[in-house]
């Protein structure tokens, strides 16, 4: 039998705080008809990322947002099924950016093969994708650890996180995570290698994160904002690096919070402590993508990385799989299996 | 007559809030014997300096606090009364940190010699001295402004916003002053050349400065915080830099202040405009002090950079002077002479 739908999901409204299964809907469109210099592709794993979130909003942001009634967009790693392309064939594999559906068209630009034989087809959204390359640049060329130094890095066993902290302890650092369960942090100290690592949810954080970071910190690795960021804040060094990758806690406001203002101190620490504070893009940086492929691809062959993911089955359950990743439900690099991984 | 008691302005107390003159004490002694490898300093210039606020808070800063019952301490320029070191001789101009005194011993660590016929001696506490030093590395090396660019400075008419907005023009940028009395918002227009200076008094603050800001802000030099700072955020154009040397309107702030907490707009906007805020200090920039001796002084000599100093006479009013800089009063690097300048 020959598929001839396209599922996919649209964005219905722009999300008022948390997002609801109402902000998205379901739409079902013939899958399209491949022209000249295109080929047809299937979508196999979607890529969950908190980044967007701000998508979703209204205005722009960075990069444009999402329209009412458009697809979300979206990483995908997706197996070629037609081909007018010389150098793609029926068959081959992708990384390309399908967004949230089963089916799309592409021209082959900004679209990487990927050799099943080097590494699983799922990393390229992961740990050898966006999250990796990520966290390669914004920990090395912006947050420059230097060996004996303490890196603090936060959502410490997600797909940024992971990466961080791992990469850190390669470079001789003192690496201490922050996340959420339990079982996350264990994974994290136990399987990753971190030397500790504390739970957000602790009654007392700035005095349980102080305790787990004797020598105060040299770089922290930014990815959550809200209660963490305010926890750090006394404990960083003089000169320190504070990349900021993310504030998941955050995304969701929908105005100042109600708490004092506490710019003044962020500012007065920054300036005393002679404080580095950059907002970073990994779009800026796609000149250290080689490197980034090198070094990541040789650590995981040796041994020193470890990644993992967390596959949730089926375009349907893509909605709540992203409310989840908000919560910080889900353990590991988020993808949703959209059709069969044939090389599994 | 031969004077041989040395007055002095003790700290009585640590200020809560904004310091009051019962946080002082006039006191006197002797003046000091001179010992083996020591010379005698007659302060004839104070200077003082925002930093001094911070020095006066129990608990350590950057530097050593100042103690209950110490003199306090400050850069002078001061004249050598007696010496037993072979490269001073009585009679000589230096630059030293006698504090708030009339006479204090130097084993000649850390002291300059001024020539009264290269500049007038006073500069080496401005224009020549740490705030044009502070002016000149935070502008250059941190702020890194190119030509066309948009640099904004606040404390505007001051001894280091004064500096950043000239050398800024010589750049060939576009340059916006913030400053609080229009006297001063015509001085750094029509005498010091800036192409727009905005009072943070008038109603709007945000849309009179966004007005005069129709690009964006490129490069925000901090001298001031609160209010201000809160007007420049939205503006911050994307890969803006934002060199933190000061914030004297949260000097004397006693805790968060109970507006609505800014921290996640600030970060989410370094985040998405990919913004680096650094805080420095000038004491981590001396290698570049005979580069900013030489280029200063040469746009001084033809004229480029211009330089206005506020000058109180007498010891006795140093507290009131001081009080003066936190509300702003002064009008050009604050100094108060302690004793006559034999070279005007």
């Amino acid at each position: 039998m020959v598929a001839t739908t396209n599922h996919q999901i649209r964005l219905a409204a722009h999300p008022v705080g948390f997002p609801s299964p109402n902000d998205f809907s379901a739409a079902e469109e013939p899958i399209p008809v491949l022209g000249d210099g295109q080929m047809l592709c299937r979508t196999i794993y979607l890529s969950l990322d908190p980044y967007m979130r701000g998508r979703m909003n209204q205005g722009p942001s960075y990069a444009p947002g999402v329209q009412i009634g458009e697809t979300m967009g979206g990483g995908t790693v997706s197996q070629v099924i037609e081909s007018n392309l010389d150098s793609y064939q029926t068959g081959d594999f992708v990384l390309t950016a399908n967004g949230w559906q089963e089916y799309a068209l592409s021209d082959g630009v900004g679209v990487r093969k990927l050799d099943p034989e080097v590494a699983p087809i799922s990393t390229a959204l992961g740990v050898l994708g966006m999250p990796g390359h990520t966290a390669f640049c914004g920990l090395l060329d912006l947050g420059k650890p230097k060996s004996g130094e303490t890196v603090v890095v936060s959502a410490a066993s997600g797909a940024v996180g992971a990466v961080v902290g791992q990469i850190a302890k390669i470079q001789g650092c003192r690496v201490v995570g922050i996340a959420g369960a339990q079982k996350k942090c264990d994974y994290v100290t136990s399987e990753l290698g971190f030397d500790a690592c504390v739970s957000h949810r602790v009654d007392d954080l700035p005095k349980t994160l102080g305790n787990a970071c004797p020598d105060g910190i040299d770089v922290y690795f930014e990815n959550v904002g809200g209660k963490v960021f305010e926890a750090v804040l006394p404990l960083l060094n003089t000169f320190s690096r504070v990349p900021i990758c993310g504030r998941i806690a955050n995304y969701n406001d929908t105005g100042p919070s109600e708490a004092p203002n506490l710019v003044p101190k962020l500012m007065g620490l920054t300036l005393v402590r002679r404080i580095t504070l950059r907002g970073f893009i990994i779009f800026d940086h796609t000149d250290r993508e080689p490197d980034f492929l090198r070094d990541v691809s040789a650590w995981i062959r040796d041994g020193s990385l470890k990644y993992r993911e967390d596959v949730v089955d089926g375009l349907e359950n893509a909605v709540s799989a992203f409310q989840g990743l908000l919560r910080g439900e889900n353990f590991g690099k988020l993808l949703v299996r959209v059709s069969n991984d044939p090389t599994r």
